[in-house]
């Protein structure tokens, strides 16, 4: 049985790992932490919770969590963890990050596009992207783990087979993602508050959004030349999940059968990636782990379509799928 | 052409005021204030209203709009317009409130429901409830009318008919009220966080919304004796709209047949109340200024059902309605 | 292993019931029925469970069912089991029907709110209600089991302490429940249209839905006398959750704070009825088997509110609460 | 006063398109027919409409319609307008069709997209398109214009500057475009049954959607060249808007500011088009004639966004627009 400790628990994604962990019969949750919810017993953030998890909201210090967890779960904000995880880690604890402070690789373009100085650059080259379809092996021997963004996951997993198999041009992509409105988390806002986005639907952070440098390293590193791609996120007027359409120009001319083909045989080892001939919708993956993917060739171009539940399998799936290979269980196991 | 001033021109309120009054042919809007957004135009705050007003949001006193306007609609919060409305009213300004201050006709009353001092107590016993179907009358002759709560004019136009023709008892009277999210304003709060009302409904300020003084004393006014009720309200993952469902106890056996014709004679000189035979929708009433209502008998009891746009015969729509009465103006113009 | 069928798994009940069974660890779904989609792969129904299940959708007769299953989930529409029980029982099958066939215990009554005669008149009234709640007992003997309807389960839980306590009249009780859209199943009709109910809020069948006499029987078992109830559904522009507000009349004055403790009391043996103190939403319980219950004394009058999630708790998760007691597996397995 | 006639008045361009017309001071609707609802009252289909409009649902030949009306709006289905167009144009009616039949200008075009043998093929190659913002004059001057759809006009309205400057390249342009459920139509079906759309997000129709050939005819018409365009929709759970992301590749270098001269100059004449400088929402133009269009240069790329309501600007409200311009109206009347 592993204890974990989930680091800022008053969050959405946190809410949905807890409820994933409490399905997992090789866990208990040992500890909850929130700086702004200290003392509040957890099912009074989360009244979902009630009858279903009796633990009170704490802040503590590295060698305390140490003391009464195995593995740590971080989704604190970006930043923060960074300036944590040498001492969890030093501890012995592992450390699944959900923040996007390991996901880049270099502290300048982390600067850049975050705003702050990276707290711990040294590491950050070193520790793995957490997207078991494309390094799982890595994942398994880790001690630390970088959590995808949701729009990357969508993406990478839409374009990793086209980019590796350098079956498309790798500086002609354009990435069009819907998500709902989860994604941006659960601090109020006017731009998340209902009657703003309710029967609204709008484009945002338009060539800016800071997924693009995630996604366009991933994919780099899969076919081990630079891949540049336009991003475009839209907000959708639903709780959870996400589409991205995908539009790419193939080197030589394809045939919609062998895509799916290259597709199938890509994705056969994971469990959790599903090639299908529809259309599909978010509600088909939605509360899953799943990311549903499709191929069109429209006049010469490749289209691919992908869907996830932002909180799942774009994030607290994802790291419970990550914490299971770290951790030696089956990947599936809990969902 | 009168010109007129919109105080607190940033919420929802003031934005479907601004949008009616643009089409009434016999009004300018010359001034719109906002404190915080003192210095934008007012189409950077609505970007709905881009080329179709060009006004700049200004932060004046009294005296500098009354060299500018010749009415007023004030959108301000609870309490401010209390303590402006002597100021406004002395330079000859007429003056419409939408908000709660002279609703009630107690200064102790209000203190206990609003949680402060009443600012202006001499005044309020003396200001009409600008509830045209109600006090039409006194509307035509007044210099301030108190615009009333989106869920009173739902429940009291629903009821009046019944209270004032002593075919109910007036202490057995239960409000069952469901609102779309804009009754709540445009601050951001948990509460109205998308994903937070989303997908989800729930009850909140049972047995102590400020809006149940309101109702209890309108209704006692047009039966003259005490009126009590039990009211409910609860928020709907929509916009606009509000459903009142109403339960009342006949004095003696009543027949349908005859309730409606009472309903019809009552409203019949009223252009915005449809009394309607089938089970009405907010969205037959959505962005207009009708109130639905119908009525069912069963099991002896009387229900009645209404409907209605809290942002426009709720809100933004009886001002306009009320503005044209104090000015001589066709009842329905602008509609 | 329990081998269980799933008769008319085309719709939504079904498709809750088959994601449940799929984590139920004693279970294997084995043979899934629908006449009109005979013959096609259940993944193409349902889209959503696409690589979770590989089987086809048939069209049998009860002993070919008898051959390759343990325990039947009819999912058919009124009238369907009930004609199918006798020759599925006669096999020996266990059968949990989610029809409102077995909820009544008169024929006559049947009759009257369902427009046909019984076709199975003398087991009607000796079947069981799958309210675990109340009847667990006769539940565990059972080989037949009358799976509740949503409504009535948020009603009678919210209603049968007071009611059985002796706490309320129980001729004057007001029952305002409000559900989401996915209570009026899968096939399309202009009501549910996304257009026509989207954005919009509106009663229904007031004082003629078929659930009344449901909840009247069902409560006035659990005092042994007739209790009378006005029931008022509304349709919510949301995909799941039903909030119930009731209202009743004390026999002698009441506290809050017993009421509390009478329902914590009644409800300390079940593990998914949640007395809680804050005012529910439908979305803590969304996707889940809770149900929420709170109270209320609002002068003089009983409050009570009641959420679940119509799918779960009001249909496939009581089915299948109601499987593990008939099985002797615990309560909550799969949950 | 002109008196015009409504075929197919049960749909939702019908009407939102009586909403605008019962506000257009020039216009008397005298007729409005319904194959299907043929001596129901109007109020009875659209509730909406009790007490606003007095009129009886008929079913007319051309010459009853010509004897009560001075002109027509078609809201009939593809196919059945080009059927009538002649009878009724003998009669000296004016016809604006809001069907698909006359927006192409070949018949082979029309039979390979509507699967059908075009009614009226020697009639089709004149007809002019009704988007004023390009064909404002022979509009003004026309007896039949063929009122364009939702998706053409948003991508249109957002590419025609580009195309007609020759910006961008003509074979390498993406239209990904999200619409709410509206377009959709009224009839039920299950791909717009409230459950199944609600909360969830997909695209549709890939690479075969009928809309293709109209935006592709119409760019060409605007440059004089061949267009080629890839356009994918998807259903967004919102009852109207549209948001249509457009990406090309421009011809040389440009910049950001420039692109946004180019496009104000095009729409300086226009009153229904918004050239903005921030990212617009559908709800901006929700409800208003307005077509909101922004730029951005993003890696080289041009993207462009449009926004516009698929019920007014989209269908109804370009309706009434032509309307004003074929009978020497102001082209804003109504609005």
């Amino acid at each position: 049985m592993m204890r974990v400790a989930i680091l800022g628990a008053s969050g959405y994604t946190a809410l949905e790992l807890i409820k994933l962990l409490l399905r997992h019969p090789e866990v208990e949750i040992s500890v909850v932490t929130s700086r702004q919810e200290e003392g509040v017993p957890l099912s009074a953030v989360h009244p979902s919770l009630a009858g279903r998890i009796d633990l009170g909201i704490e802040h503590l210090a590295p060698d305390q969590i140490a003391e009464r967890a195995d593995c740590v779960f971080s989704c604190l904000p970006h930043g923060v963890t960074a300036s944590l995880a040498g001492s969890l880690l030093a501890t012995g604890l592992r450390l699944i990050d959900f923040s996007a402070d390991y996901r880049l690789d270099d502290a300048t373009e982390y600067a850049t596009w975050y705003g702050q100085e990276h707290p711990d650059p040294e590491r950050l080259p070193n520790v793995v992207y957490g997207l078991p379809e494309l390094f799982r092996a890595q994942i398994c021997e880790a001690d630390i783990v970088a959590n995808p963004g949701c729009y990357p996951t969508s993406a990478i997993l839409g374009l990793a087979p086209l980019v590796q198999s350098e079956t498309i041009a790798t500086d002609d992509i354009i990435i069009d993602s819907k998500s709902g409105v989860s994604g941006a988390g659960r601090s109020p806002k006017l731009t998340t508050h209902y009657p703003e986005c309710n029967e609204s639907l709008s484009a945002y952070n338009i060539g800016r959004h800071r997924h693009t440098p995630e996604i366009e390293l991933i994919l780099s590193k899969t076919c081990g030349k630079p891949v540049e791609v336009i991003f475009t996120p839209h907000l959708i007027p639903m709780d959870r999940g996400i589409l991205t359409t995908m539009y790419s120009r193939p080197l030589t001319a394809v045939r919609e059968a062998d895509l799916f083909e290259l597709f199938h045989a890509f994705y056969a080892p994971h469990p959790f990636v599903r090639v299908v001939k529809h259309l599909p919708a978010t509600k088909d993956a939605a509360h899953t782990n799943f990311c549903d993917i499709t191929l069109r060739v429209v006049k010469g171009r490749v289209l691919t379509i992908s869907c996830l539940d932002n909180l799942i399998k774009g994030a607290a799936g994802a790291a419970v799928q990550n914490f299971n290979l770290m951790c030696g269980f089956p990947e599936t196991m809990s969902f």
